[in-house]
Parts: structure tokens; sequence; C-alpha cells
């Protein structure tokens, strides 16, 4: 009888990605068969928080899932996939920045699952409204994984293995990269022992800011007035910094090149 | 008789700092008694919006106010302090990075009055939450500025003007660049002509995680996991966009020295 509900899940690593698609997954009403990880600690807790068979062989892996989703950095997949053996169940991958293809040597059937999230252990976190960017081998998977992102999430799209990368490459860009920039900022600040809080309104204003406006437009600071004065200050600060000062350099300028035909007076 | 509160207020300037603070102050039952902005445009704007007199010829300033408030960009302060006379007025300016004394050939009584957010025309905030960082000639003047900015935010801070420079420093990298992080990543995406609000809920949750994480210890991605292999992939990615190239590779390169002992598996 073919499937129309991928009802029965089995995860392959137990990441922060796992753990938030495993809680979503539950609330949803979906059942999770196996956990597999390489962690004895991690395979404890998943037994003892969740009820869940948590193995640490994967020799252990029971063929009684709809569907395997692994989850492990993408520097460890290529060793997993060695060692994976589960006949043609239909298989899906996380990755952002992983082809599909990837799977095609453990399984007939794959597809990808990628949130477009940046996910911590400790965080709790709805998954409502985090795009799951999904592909599948043929319509029939494709078919059952919008169904399966769409009892999690409102917003499930179809991207392409190229698409994804892309987006994934924006996201390092929106996301880790912005967390560094938040992160030099509070080195920046304990020069004079100011605390980090003194920039978190606007932190969190400047991300609300492109929730409604193109970012291009919502630019502000010295680079985008051109304020050579200020930028020549702030490199003078930086001076004992090197690295930020390249950093600070490297996107102010990029930023005077991009701004180049155009003037503002908003202030930070 | 000595004022004990800065009850009228005279705006030197009118950009978006000035927009956003003369309304709050309205709001807070402060009056403003005059505006000089040398755009005629935005001189009736003003009159007709607020009711406020707004002047652009600079001799029409009345002396009448308790205090004057300089909001113009940095780089437009130094001639505007040549053609300014407030007697010895209480004189402040809005400035992150000037220091307080360039004030003083213009008044004996002067301070700083930097509100510590990204303004923009077209947004409504609150600044109910924004840290404003003052500083004053004297005990006196430090005190009313307590008690104005006080009336308009909860977190009102002493900052000296090196700190103050420091903190500015450290929001243009937590704001500005951020920014401009995300118009890059706007830019990736519409190389497959994907939207934007695909990064819409990651940049809320990176900005979120910051409220109660610090920086550090909230950093994901292939740099902190030095994952090699998907950085070159994004690096061939941006092989026509050198400017990007540069920019991700210099910071993933910041990212992989500041986390060279730790290894971590957090994923994006």
């Amino acid at each position: 009888m073919e499937i129309t509900r991928l009802q029965n899940i089995t995860f392959i690593g137990a990441g922060n990605v796992a753990f938030h698609l495993i809680r979503a997954f539950k609330s949803s009403g979906r059942d999770i068969v196996q956990v597999f990880t390489r962690s004895e600690k991690t395979a404890n807790e998943i037994s003892a928080e969740y009820h869940i068979d948590a193995i640490t062989d994967i020799s252990k892996l029971t063929l009684n899932a709809e569907v395997y989703v692994i989850s492990v950095p993408d520097n460890a997949i290529n060793k997993l996939l060695q060692e994976l053996n589960v006949k043609d169940k239909f298989l899906v991958h996380t990755s952002g920045s992983l082809a599909m293809d990837i799977l095609s040597g453990n399984s007939q059937n794959y597809g990808v699952f990628y949130p477009l999230q940046t996910f911590s252990r400790t965080r709790q976190l709805s998954i409502d409204d985090v795009p799951i960017c999904i592909e599948a081998i043929n319509k029939r998977y494709e078919k059952l994984l919008f169904d399966l992102a769409g009892s999690v999430s409102q917003d499930v799209r179809h991207l392409n293995s190229r698409e994804r990368s892309i987006a994934h490459l924006a996201a390092v860009f929106a996301s880790n990269f912005t967390n560094h920039m938040y992160s030099i900022a509070e080195e920046v600040l304990s020069k004079c022992d100011l605390p980090f809080d003194l920039l978190k309104p606007l932190i969190q204003e400047t991300a609300a800011k492109v929730q409604d406006h193109i970012p291009h437009t919502a630019q502000t600071g010295p680079a985008r007035r051109k304020d050579i004065d200020t930028i020549e200050k702030h490199l003078d600060i930086l001076k004992s910094y090197p690295e930020f000062r390249n950093i600070y350099r490297r996107i102010s300028e990029d930023i005077i090149n991009r701004y180049k035909n155009t003037t503002r007076d908003d202030k930070l």
C-alpha cells in the first residue's frame, strides 16, 4: 500500500536541528521511531526526556519508519552515508549547502528538508514561521514532504539544490556574520567596560526594520553618509585591533561604493 | 531664578533624530519653541504637522528656550557652529562620535544627549527603551539632562566623550554593518530570484538570541564549525562578486581564529 503520510520518523543525528524538529514533529502528532547518535550522553538524554528509542550503534537501526532524517554536520555526512543502510527507504537530509543527490548511493527515494533558521539547544523556538525548504526525487515524495513540513510550519517552499545552496550562503551573511558583528561590538564596548546591553534595543530595531523595508533603504551610518572624518576616527580607535580594523575598512568601502550616487541624512 | 526643568526646547536641525525626539518630547509634555532647518520643505512640514515655529534663517533664532539641541550630521556641525549664536544658553548635541567640547566655543553651558538607536523617518518607534547617553559640563546640567532624558526613556546613562565614541563605534558594527550583511544577503538571493522574506525569521531570531545570550556563545555557521568544504563552496558561488567574496573570506577567517580552541555542533 502506498503511504500517504510520513507518520513514523527516524532521526539520524541529534544536534540542535534534530532536537527542534523532534519536538515540533511530536507536537504535531507524528511518531519518532528511533534516534541515532554517536554520543552515549545524548542518547541517554533523549531516552529520558522524550521516551524515544535512542541508539548509538547504527547497525541497530530498524526499517519500520517511513522517513529517515539525517541531521548531522555537513562535514560528518560522508562518513555516515558509508555506514548507513536504509535499503530503499525514504531518506532526507536537513543541510542547506549539500545537494540532494549526495543521498543517491543510499536509497532510490530521497529528498531534502531544510529549515532556514539558526538553532541553539538552549533556546525554545517556535518553528511555525520558519521557512522549510524542501526538495524530493519525485512528485510523490515532494507531496509527502510538503505535508510533513506543513504540519510544523506555515511557510513551506520548494527550492532545488542550487537555490538552497544560495539561500544557505545568504543565511550565512544574514545570521552568522551578523552575529559576528554583534561579537565585535561587544568586544569594542569592553574596551571601556561598557555593557553589551547598551546595544540591545539597537540590534532589535535593526532587525525589525528589514521586516518591512528592504535592507538597502534601511542603511544608515557614517559610511552611508560618506562621513570620512568619523570613519577615520573609528579606524584610529581600532588601531590596536588589526582584524576589526580590516573588517571595518572593507565593509565601509563596500557601503560607500554601493551608495555612490545617492545622498541621505539618516543618522545612527 | 535657576531653572529646575528643561521645559522649553529648541531644535537646530530637523533630521531623523530630531523628528523622533520632537515627537517624544512633545508626548512627555515639553514645549518645542523653534526648529531651525535649512530646508524650506522640511520647515513647512514641521509647521503643518506639529504647529511649531520652523525657521530657515538662523538669525531668527530666539533665546527664550532653556535648551538648544543640535541634531545635524556630524560633518555639518562645524559650519553650523560658526553661524550659531545662543549666548550662554544651554547647548547640547546628539552625536555619538563628537566630543562634548566642540560646543565650548558657542556657550559656557553645554552637554550631550545621544540616543543610541537607528532612526528612520518612516518608522514609528517608541524610544521608551532606547539608551540615552548623556554628558554635561557640570552636575547641575547633568541633572537637568537626566530629568529630560528620563521623561522619554527608562534607560538613561552617563557616558563621557571617550565612552560615547566607543559606544558609537560598537553601534556601527551592531547596526550599520549588520544591515549591510542583510543587503548582501538580499543581493545573493536575487541571483536565483529568491525573495528576501525567506530570511526574515532568521534575522529576527539572530537578533533575539543575543537579547539573552552573549553573542560569542550564540555563534553558529560553517566558519564556527571550521567547515572548510562549505566555506570553499561559498567562495566559489561568490566568484563573480569579488567584494562579497573578500568580505566573506575576511569575516570567516576572523571567526575561525576567534573560536580556534573550541568545538561545537550547532548548525545553521
